[in-house]
């Protein structure tokens, strides 16, 4: 095979989408030294607190990615005319060790780095942006793009520190991120008390509201987002239930009233010239999803996430 | 346990959501007479005439809701605060005879009227509303505000004048609503004859259609729906079919083309400062719910108007 | 049974919506030559290269529609009174043959052009419209308006020329349609090459991708329809994937990001007043369609689309 | 089409078994007095004190039913060569007035005995045998084969007389059944009180509890069941729940330990040479029933009895 | 409420099953001192290393068991007459920490001992039963009789010693079972290492492949459980994989070639007159179970154990 | 990677079973000639008359083959320290074109018998074992021992010889098998004509039906088999659908009546000592399979199959 094909999908006129065993994309299988962006799992949802399911993410949506094509039909964008990539595989974790499970994947995403290859991600639950923004780590916080329902800044839920709905704090308190250049978009549901936003505004951290976004839109939130962020090296988490559960049931802690999968896709595209350092897509609970629908969704955005940083490395690379 | 304790949920970050037996927002159980709100089930749907399920509405709501919390994210209105708020069981129904379960209904609720607390009920299938209406009735038509896709203000279908498409006409009837201050809203859907919607028009009912709420907008209905009922006493009664099946597809009579959960929460939060005396959330059929998100919905949208009920009712107390 | 009667629905507040055996929105059987508008299903997915079981489409829509009713709810529009509609069955197809399927369809749809009906068809995937085509084709290409995630104008697909991607290019080629005339409406979704879309714009066909038209609104983009196909003969050609798959899932090849059902409506209306010869609906797949919503929506759509024919067909005729 | 062929399955080497709309069996639409045995549906299920859906039963059971064929495969027996039989509808039903409903069933079952035809029927809830039963009968009371987790001989449930709970006990009231020839297979499941099998002893039934089944064996208790009835008229009454939920899930009163379908076509076997006068398979409740697996069960348990039936009328008329 | 009535179901016939928030067979809530034998659910699954769920056990165990009734069958055994039963909710978890969990449990179930409740407990995954059994220890090893598919007698999976394929090893060491008064039935399934079973057999603990079970039947080796355990205090656990994934299929590892739910009460139903000093049901994991199926079978087998529990209580207490 | 890990699943206590792209057994992907035994998929249902989706078999049996383990509970067998295994992908396959399908998969089948390898394969319709058996064929017609619902020797079905029920028809023609040496076990469901048996009968292949499998017992039968087939060249083909659908409801043409999972665990393991050249489990079809229960039970079938023919090819080399 040349090493052209060696970073292309499968095609898909030749081999039928349903078949052989699933890649993410139908890319090949490869190491993280060979690529420039790599894609790959974290099946761990060991921080979950209620429905679990989330470990599941990254095979379901190897399955669902079978239906990507090559070519973005709105910016034409072509990832694997532009950059090498691949399905590098899946993190180490212990299902029933949580502690080693954020060494695992901290070590290994520091591997990715090492190799000088991007990682895109697919979860796991939210607890697992912390040990990828620990093995990612070079000694400067990053800016951060979050999408989702929820801040994920609480201090400790029934009275543990590592959790999927504390992995920000962590990742400020530990200088992985820098608050001031924080922005989380798409925040709605009922909180437990009402102070459960004080440590995120306190420290800094830029909260969009559903009805913020709404009432602003897309455009205008984004190119705040992009302001705030940035030429500097920026982290992208998209939690999926930042989508309605009516186009993205198969998530832990689904609130009603989110995005839909059209502003979704507008969202990403708006991430266009950031320098993303790695992104995410997490909380993707294949047993919660009747028709395969959310990790289609998350498969989907993947691709749309990886056009945006392709284009972005061949930009900085003057290659584009 | 002391008083306040007995009235709030169940700590999530301490007792996990899906621990121990399942109650409306894992509050307590209480007598109608110790509360203010109460929150009840109506298990009845044998006023059905095709897709039956309603009668476990209550149930799976209840299951539901364990993923809801105590303050709203965007009014921070934080209900149990405010009021005493508990689940009050279900009325009695009698699965195989109509008339008798529409007195048990009828009676039960005239008890919580007279205990002196507002109830917020989860049916059953709409008709339903008819008996709940008698039970609260206290010698003056109420104003209506009314979220369906369907008027439901049929003389007779199956040559019976008591099912879940007649409840209207038949409180407008007897007295119980005053249709002058009765507004329709979200309505849509093919009908029988053209003759369907004369009888509700005559009467003086607002019939707001989809099409004209998406005209005009979410803020502009409701407005004039508040300026139609006034400071006067209100019931409120949300169908869950006047939301489009994408996102609520567990119920009976499903019309394509409706609400979205976004929607469908501004709708009701425009309820703020109204008098109500009660409100129901009707039609959710668990058996035709495929992941379980139309129950959620449901649930949320419980806790929505649980807000606006309690914040209206502590300021009418003179105690917010 | 008066033949007023004959081509009426059931009453469905006299027969139950359940009761009986299903045929289109519960209307007789009957021969093409006794009605004006021909309800019929062909249900073949031979042409499919991924995920099958469109055809199973026919026999679910016919189950859902059983939820259909006689008059629009705005338009007021009462395809039942203006003319006679009926169920005329399937068209024949040899699920292991394709050759034979496509003459089979060509031949029943013409014998239909022949008894002077016109056919409002639910598929089968969308290899199905070239041998409709050709079965109602009468000597001059058709205009056509056609909703799609894609375009289905390829060449070839696995080496095959007839496939459900391949059909509007083969139908240009025929002669059967005229791509001067030709627009398509809500396309989106990644290609396999850049130049995918080429062939389409070359032959002059107008590509309306899903950004443009959310950005000029339906109204808009429909009043280009309307007047791109102006008075001349019309086919209509919708598949169920130009909706977004959390509104229909039941489809073979889902592309995130498409219209609403409220859309997909009000694109359908605004083909009052054309000129229609014939009509589809297709690749609605039961078998990946979770709670039957989305054949419950094609069953919609298909009432939709039968009272734009009718009053069209009444207009032409005087008299309606 | 001839005669003969108006009586025939539709040929499924040639129409697709998923093509058109289903009746039972894929046979022709026609009334009692044209056929030797007729299928019908009884849509009903307003006895249901628990998990509706049998009013779907019907339906569901057609859809399935397009699997069957026409030769058994084990007995050779050919119904369709030997009698007339069609689809011959559904009973006219009123689903939101039960005693309508128990009037429109037995005058529907009259009209069948009065065509001269015998009744193969698809329920509905098991309420639905007695109206059942009234129709056929002819002045005696008939000697009853019963399949059935339960004996459905309570006197009241909710205080009504008439539930899906009552129907054996008010048929042997009613001199519709002489218990002295009524033998009830299959019987486990806890139960309300102890004596709940006392009046049902007392009457003379004779009740075999599935522990009795397994360890005597179909073919022992099965000669005693033809032994009982003997040639007398008999009725055939086969609750979907006798089966195990894991063969047979959708229904409304699932009981675990039950017959597997293997075991319950055998018993139909052993029906052979009675003297049935109508039969019954009731309580199929399609939203329960996760695959279809139960309906496609009821449909061929009913092409079993239908081969029992055809072939002992042709016995009684010489003609096979 | 009188104290008779006070632990007793509610009445099916007046109440209907689907009717108010769930509880174990629709006993009151109560604590532990005030009854004799103890439901209770432990909602932990932190112990799983593949597929989880078993956290939804309790939840939905106690939904599906509103269709339990109060007197067996067979036995006429009538558990709510004999002794006090109720719901006396669940051991306290937390789900991101095991350790804290297994504390939590063992103190939780340390006091039903000390209250004088026996617990019949449904999880959580298997390795609940390790806590339980520390709660429940008096000093002195308990006999077991264990149905499962797997010996759950690893020493180490993971790198972990406290998972759910550990407990029984871990039980054992800890002196809290004597293992040459085990056995483990039903054993099947491919296994990692030829030396996975050295370990129990060399420990003493009797195992019965499905093989064995199947040639000798299950009254045989039922008889050789009741020999070896004998008059002692012995502790039974019932794993849902024992049962074949047909009838159970709501589980983390399903092993096919199992036994039915039929041989399931069987098995069950030879525990009479054992001395049960606590019995629970594991591995039910509701998001994996298609129709319920699972938790039916679940509640249906916590029925038949406290058939055999109370009895055998009354028996010893000489009160039956 | 050693060659001997090269050819052992992932270790599953330490890599989580959830992990990774998935392949058969979690083997590694290797070419044929790598190894002894092939583990491969025949992604085509191209040749199904009604309800197809078996395309999707081979990569949803390699995702629940994912809970396979290493060694045979029973037997002790151990494969993967007997012969190199692997996954060796798909037969390319064209869902659009059935005769270069035919084509591509004997070319396939081809090269593995020339690589030296057996291929053990999961279609796919039951059509790919023509093609398969021609890729295999070395001048004389092999045995064949066949577990079926049907006989699958039609001559023609919708005017196509080749078709999903015709296969062994046309293997018989083509002399690719040896009818007298052909026994088809587990038949039953109607047929189409009397007649449909004869031409099985005349050619000489042994038919055994369900009533005589239950009559005689499994190691009757078996016993048979092996004798009839001796030491010759045997080709083994499992037609999912010989097991009940209680137990395999994911298949096309289900039929009621069949052997449990525990009984073709039997059949297969009877099949012990056989000269195995090739073996299949075919018309496994996921999108028709509620909890991926027929695919768990393909893949743990594929193991009692892997166990059989690897001891096989051990004894006949001497190295067992």
């Amino acid at each position: 095979m040349s090493d052209r094909n060696r970073f292309q999908p499968l095609d898909a006129g030749a081999v039928p989408r349903f078949a052989g065993a699933s890649t993410f994309m139908r890319l090949s299988l490869a190491r993280a030294e060979e690529v420039d962006l790599a894609l790959v799992g974290v099946p761990f949802d060991g921080g979950t607190t209620n429905r679990t399911g989330a470990r599941h993410g990254p095979r379901e949506v190897r399955n669902q990615s079978s239906l990507c094509r090559r070519v973005h039909h709105a910016s034409l964008a072509s990832p694997f005319d532009l950059m090498r990539v691949a399905d590098c595989g899946d993190a180490p974790v212990n299902p029933v060790d949580k502690e080693e499970s954020l060494d695992g994947i901290a070590t290994f995403f520091g591997e990715i780095a090492e190799a000088g290859a991007v990682p895109l991600t697919v979860g796991g639950d939210h607890l697992v942006t912390l040990p990828i923004l620990r093995g990612l780590h070079k000694g400067r916080p990053r800016a951060l793009v979050h999408f989702d329902a929820h801040t994920d800044t609480y201090d400790e839920i029934f009275g543990t520190r590592y959790n999927h709905g504390t992995p920000f704090r962590r990742a400020v308190e530990e200088g992985l991120l820098d608050p001031k250049r924080m922005i989380q978009i798409g925040l709605r549901g009922a909180i437990s008390h009402a102070a459960n936003y004080d440590w995120a505004r306190e420290a800094g951290i830029r909260l969009v509201f559903i009805e913020e976004l709404r009432e602003r839109g897309i455009d205008d939130v984004m190119a705040e987002a992009r302001a705030l962020v940035g030429t500097d090296e920026t982290y992208v988490s998209f939690d999926i239930d930042v989508i309605d559960p009516a186009f993205a049931p198969g998530t832990g802690t689904p609130e009603i009233g989110g995005v839909t999968s059209f502003e979704a896709q507008r969202l990403v595209r708006h991430l266009a010239g950031l320098h993303i350092v790695g992104a995410d897509i997490v909380e993707v609970s294949p047993p919660l999803d009747g028709t395969g629908v959310t990790a289609l969704t998350a498969a989907t955005l993947m691709f749309e996430l990886l056009c945006v940083m392709a284009e972005g490395m061949a930009a900085r690379n003057g290659t584009s």
